[in-house]
């Protein structure tokens, strides 16, 4: 079983800007990204983890691979390799946003009996994307993919289990998103925005929260 | 075990006001109700299942408890009147407006060894709240109620779960969130939006999805 997760450095995590400069975007991704390789790692069922990335990146533990292109190009080519080359085992896809994610959630999609696992984000996401036999499936990110996902699974007859995780759906694309993080995280993006001063506050009439820098 | 469910009709879910009128709002909010009403009886966990309710509606299978107090005052009412009426039994509090619930997710959660489960919802709330002995709990809602209600666990000596769901964190509130119900619902709430008209749609740049009305 391998596990793959696409990354982009540059110009990481845009929405973000309004409240971290570009080097705290950066710092907060490979922070998120850390969360992730960790729990892939702790959970200890993977016999290779790749970091399908567009610029040169170290994590102890993953095996980088360098890629050019797009998300949807990068893995579709990734899943064809990986089946050219006569490795067709199952395959996690997962976001390297996703700084929630527990070694349990790991191991409980790894442990699936389905043939293709796939993970909500918010708002049709995929967040995570697990497939037993890659050589007959291909991805198709952006927009409602929650959807394309389930279609593309089920026209080539695999058996789907839509996973339920609020842990995996917890994408961190805005700054609203990031008070999730310092509610629930407490992993290395949890400790890198208390580490640049960043609190939970509530609002005066007790009503939504938000996040403040102290 | 008993479960019990507060319940506002009156100017129900106002945020969803710029898309639906006040009586479409009332009818999805009884929608969505019966959306949890159906997975709490489904379960078949439950002796007793309490719609604590500020005015009279009668839902099959749930006993209606009438109560003019606000949120945290009727349900801290209710849960001293279960320990001084010595039914000092578990008990589960859930919100009204999370449609995607399922069976599995009530019986995981009653099925826990802790001795208080927390349910969070996006943005530090509470969704479901499960608790074995009530004599010793209140709740405290609004704002970042899973971080009340963790520290009231953890100062009563209770084992905390925190409960990881994508479905019971989705609590719905704003127009955005109805998108969820479009893309993962499959009861009234879902069925009631669809004769309405409401589809899922996509950016056309493949970014966001939202919803529209055809």
């Amino acid at each position: 079983m391998r596990a793959v997760i696409p990354f982009k450095k540059g110009n990481a995590k845009s929405r973000l800007g309004t409240l971290l400069s570009e080097k705290e975007r950066e710092e907060l991704a490979m922070a998120m990204l850390n969360d992730v390789a960790k729990a892939l790692l702790g959970s200890g069922c993977f016999r290779v983890i790749d970091l399908l990335t567009t610029s040169i990146i170290e994590v102890k533990g993953l095996n980088t691979v360098l890629t050019e292109k797009g998300l949807n190009e990068a893995l579709n080519e990734y899943l064809e390799k990986m089946s050219s080359h006569s490795m067709d085992e199952p395959v996690l896809i997962i976001m390297a946003d996703i700084p929630l994610v527990s070694v349990k959630n790991i191991r409980e999609i790894a442990a699936s009996s389905a043939g293709v696992v796939i993970v909500p984000g918010r708002m049709g996401g995929t967040n995570a994307l697990f497939i037993r036999n890659p050589s007959n499936f291909h991805v198709d990110y952006y927009g409602a993919s929650f959807l394309k996902h389930k279609e593309i699974a089920a026209r080539s007859g695999f058996k789907i289990e839509v996973f339920d995780s609020f842990n995996l759906s917890t994408d961190i694309d805005e700054v609203a998103d990031l008070t999730e993080i310092l509610l629930h995280g407490k992993g290395y993006a949890a400790r890198y925005l208390k580490k640049l001063g960043f609190i939970v506050v509530e609002a005066e009439n007790g009503g939504r929260v938000g996040l403040k820098k102290v």
